[in-house]
């Protein structure tokens, strides 16, 4: 068995109703010794944003092999159902066309072919034994999604399984890279923020490689005996400008490393940079920084991590 | 491997104990091969009858196989373990016999073969290593179903199992079919509420298929693009008489497709009709309609929907 | 495939993040065909001992094969990742070196080897194919354990994944035994309180035949039709002296076979037992008792359950 026959699989269904279970039943129909593996299916009801964000994070772990994400507000609408891959991870993606899994997909490579699902010859099939089972509206995930997903795992070329769309035309935006730029005449990176989770951590776009050329590599501190291994970058103080302040902040591995009060740039396990407070809301002391938010990060002042100013 | 080998699994037990987890290692033990699937294990507690319309109307999609569910708020009294299988789907079901399972099995077709599990040289089983793990009360899940379920998986003849017993004698209720009916003066079905979902939709023991002959079969609008094949009943107008009052209805495949008050009898995606409002709760207008309430259905007045009247 | 490839799982990750699916796709990238079971993954964040108990009640259930087990309040400190073995149980155990896996192995038998993971040479590794997945902070469960519960159960010596380290010096203790004791100069059991569970029983970590000494073997009511088999202890009056207290109770199979008020020692399906009343909260009877809290079981009086006196 190849890692290539992996299906990783993410929707919004939630596990208290049966939906889960009847579309890895039938892609077991279809192939019993197919591994699929649950992601997550807590993703909050049709917010395909957030489940774009969580598939783009785990991306670099999926593949090589299939992803079916389904979180899809526009079921029984005109939005298309798909399959694309992109070659150089060896990966297949397949879902809604509503832009749950271009962000995944573009972080691994340039999407190399794409493909419509459930028309014409290829429409939606039922797994089902009895038929009573006919129905009205079509359970996407079941009758279309599952069983092509479980086609490409057992290695069904991806162009037998409906017409090749243009891979320009599919819907959604990769998620946007920090860029090189220049704040107050020093160098700097326009960064943004992708989210901000229950504890009022503010997730980044950026990484540490994205901040080692603003002018202050010198270390603060030694690194703690769990750091990443050499290639990381070493920590190091960053001002923070978001909504109309600049505030000092600090690079560090862990929450634990920073002071009461003091705001830090903390690198997580996805290597995204997170602007936090050690046990506290990062997000209710930034007041006006949201989801989206451009953030500017620029050399720091060593030793003033918390200090702010109007920017 | 075929499909016949394959567990499909529900219980009560929820996720946040470890008895899914021991269920499945003895699964594993007796043949690592054999693929379990979680339907869902969010039934609410003790809830037989929950479990029962899950697995009902789940089934088309579930075999073949072994079907094991688990939701058994008469443990440690005098009801039966059983395994019983309809041979017309390859489908063997195992369980307690409470009600649980039949309506599931009755749906697939006549059952064929039933034996009591656990007794005698059949008794309880242990998965322990360790000679502390002998136990009071038996844990059925894990001593008695899982290796069954197991061992028909594997394809162990189900007589080997334990005694046979009268599938007659099998707890439980099939689902009620919905009957032809005369309603003043007019041809009929009498359908039924299965239950009323968190939405306050009100799923009806019906399909559109059931309510072909009532006299108008003229569409009252187009097929939308994601509507199943031409096998499927067109819309057209119903008129719903429930707990003494009449209310116009149309019949639809999604709730989007309903206006705004309209009552609608949403197709789902399991081939049955809601009782449905669009983004409003229909189990709040219809007062006095629960789960078991008899429900008429008649031909109705294009383009009244909503429209009421006591019956 | 044999047992022992079966690798069983348990963390506090919960299920709504996709932390459990990245663990479970970087085992299955080194090898799809080994058998993971989710044993669950609802720990309290962060309580270790509510993990350890978990595992340890379950431990007889779980091998032979591996047991991977992560609640990691600790992550980033210096505490050890480590695997080590239970010849004996032919099961090997995976995770952080903080009195997680400690009482489960010590139930199991003696620890034979045990490993440091991690470090120099067998540092963490990273599934990810992306080379922007270069992270800060290490994700121990999907850098470290996975990979190694992977490589155990697939045949790897527990030696080649890291350093040997003492046993003996492995962190946590093993889960009490219950002591035979005197009390008011009767023969007596000493246990203690585990945990108490939301229902308000509290659970001991005595099972029935630690009580079989106590001089009262004499039946008080027939064994009932699910009992287990006669290597049970039948049921018999026992006195429970706990917090300044003695109260009469019966050791019974089932919460159902209690009179209303009356209290009782319900010998759960793991072979321990609860202290416990019918349909009620026995902590809040039992006012001073908490998990660790001290119990001494003694010869009862029949037919006195429910009675209590200082003690």
């Amino acid at each position: 068995m190849t890692a290539g026959r992996i299906i990783c699989f993410l929707t919004d269904y939630g596990q208290a109703d049966e939906f889960v279970g009847i579309v890895h039943r039938v892609i077991a129909g279809i192939d019993p010794g197919l591994p699929v593996i649950d992601i997550t299916h807590q993703i909050p009801r049709h917010d395909v944003r957030a489940g774009a964000l969580t598939l783009w994070r785990s991306a670099p772990w999926l593949g090589p092999g299939v992803i079916l994400g389904v979180v899809d507000p526009g079921v029984g609408t005109r939005r298309r159902s798909v399959a694309f891959e992109v070659a150089d991870a060896n990966t297949t993606f397949v879902g809604p066309d509503n832009g749950l899994l271009l962000p995944a997909a573009t972080r691994l490579g340039p999407i190399t072919i794409a493909v419509e699902l459930g028309t014409g010859e290829f429409g939606p099939v039922s797994g089902a034994t009895d038929p009573r089972s006919r129905t009205g509206a079509t359970f996407a995930g079941r009758d279309i999604f599952a069983p092509a997903a479980a086609r490409l795992a057992m290695g069904t070329p991806i162009r037998a399984l409906g017409p090749l769309v243009d891979p320009a035309t599919l819907m959604g935006e990769p998620v946007p890279r920090p860029e090189p730029a220049v704040r107050e005449g020093k160098p700097a990176v326009l960064a943004e923020v992708l989210w901000i989770d229950q504890f009022g951590n503010l997730q980044l776009n950026a990484g540490p490689d994205d901040v080692t050329n603003l002018g202050d590599a010198s270390p603060v501190q030694a690194a703690p005996p769990h750091a990443a291994p050499p290639h990381a970058v070493p920590p190091h103080a960053v001002a923070v400008h978001a909504a109309g302040r600049t505030r000092e902040a600090r690079i560090v591995d862990a929450y634990g490393d920073l002071a009461p009060g003091e705001l830090g740039l903390v690198i997580d396990s996805y290597g995204l940079l997170s602007i936090s407070l050690n046990s506290a809301s990062a997000a209710a002391v930034l007041v006006g920084v949201a989801a989206g938010t451009p953030v500017w990060l620029t050399q720091g002042a060593a030793g003033m991590a918390g200090a702010a100013r109007p920017t």
